[in-house]
């Protein structure tokens, strides 16, 4: 009996990045096999929804992206950070000062940002310079009560072929500095992956996350129970098969091969 | 009987940024009543040695703006990590990539800076860029066994009245990206107050170490057997006087109020 066996598979989580498509310049390639990989989910039946911790651009432009590589989806079954977090901030009356791509500043519009009492930090990339982080830690450090939200915690990703700094270095700078502990909405948080697992009617254990962050994607939803499932693409490195706190249920070369094994069990 | 009494105290130490002089435009200013409480020391026949974290300038450089300030010492008395770091960089043939100020590079001239084999993080300030933060990354994860050298773990620093990010951030975030642990030269490691001690020929259990930083001076100092005396100057704050971790031998208004005792305690 194996991962795919052992309990029926009716729904999936993907990750985006380094799972449908590699990023790189001029909008980076999809990964071989995945756009039929989705396609073959959707004609069995099995709801798909894509958890990702992408805050580079707005929601919109990110599924015109999938959309312009060959993948097909509806943009409310993408799972970005932004959208849970201005949920957050709106119930909680917040205000934040965001560090986060200007690209994606849009998904904020409806978000008082003004007098700001608390911080969010994304994945700034070239914007993030050491006046734009200071301004956040002052911002933290003159607060009664700072509150630091984390649009995701990883560690790296991969763009064009290289690794890069993520948010969760940010995050562990800020939070070093100010002795707090930040809020994390995104993966690995549980409620993040929840609420998708909730649009699609979908029990956990019935649940298969497939993603290339060992820690965030396959761990994060092994702690939701679902089972994790770590590709051997995007920012996979050799050494996360042996990683000291994660043990993925599956290992394997891409999503073509994944999606390949869920169709076989199931006939 | 006070700390200034218990044991005779026969050797002091100093931090400089904060407790000789508050940093600011211009080169900053000094604090009320240092110059001559340096003055005083040296009268009275205590040796004086001045342990600093600072590495935006060469240990020169440092030195000559110290005495534009109107204060008197000798530059082998002042103890920065660059010096320090460089001996031990020679003791285990290593050669850096730095991401240091490039007005403190003059200290690493006798370095081998060619093909990199580690990483020496100190205080980048504005020209921390994302780009530099991530080239150190980039060659810290591709090395079979990453070696990170931070000089100093410093939180914050105060500069021109404003509180900023120190050292001691950049340091976490690369040590989470990485998965490892940086070595420490520069306060609070006991190896680099053992050179400013063995330098005076003065036992720890008889020197008072007088900063401004809690955690890197005063506990610091406190884990070497020094007692240690927080001054409320630099980048003090109130709740420093209720640290969880540090409790101070003694709190002074600022270097002054130090000497004032120290020469009390004498008579």
């Amino acid at each position: 009996m194996t991962l795919w066996t052992q309990k029926p598979i009716n729904g999936v989580l993907l990750d985006i990045t380094g799972v449908l498509y590699e990023s790189g310049n001029g909008g980076g390639n999809a990964i071989n096999g995945s756009i039929s990989a989705v396609l073959e989910l959707n004609k069995l039946g099995i709801p798909v929804r894509f958890c990702t911790n992408e805050t580079q651009c707005t929601r919109r432009k990110l599924v015109k992206k999938l959309h312009e590589l060959g993948f097909s989806m509806e943009e409310s079954h993408v799972f970005p950070p932004i959208p849970a977090m201005c949920k957050i901030l709106k119930k909680r009356g917040l205000r934040p000062h965001t560090l986060v791509s200007s690209a994606a500043m849009e998904d904020f519009s409806e978000i008082d940002c003004s007098n700001p009492n608390c911080v969010v930090v994304g994945d700034a990339t070239t914007e993030l310079s050491y006046d734009n982080l200071n301004r956040a830690f002052q911002m933290l450090i003159a607060m009664e009560n700072p509150i630091l939200f984390s649009l995701g915690k990883g560690k790296y990703y991969k763009d064009a072929g290289e690794l890069c700094l993520d948010v969760g270095c940010y995050m562990k700078a800020l939070e070093y500095a100010c002795d707090i502990e930040a809020e994390v909405v995104g993966k690995p948080s549980s409620n993040f992956f929840n609420a998708a697992l909730e649009d699609m009617g979908v029990d956990a254990s019935e649940t298969v996350m497939i993603g290339d962050d060992v820690v965030n994607d396959v761990g994060g939803a092994q702690t939701c129970g679902m089972r994790g499932v770590l590709v051997r693409t995007g920012k996979f490195r050799p050494q996360d098969e042996q990683h000291s706190q994660v043990t993925p249920d599956g290992i394997v070369d891409n999503l073509a091969q994944a999606v390949k094994l869920i169709i076989e069990s199931k006939n």
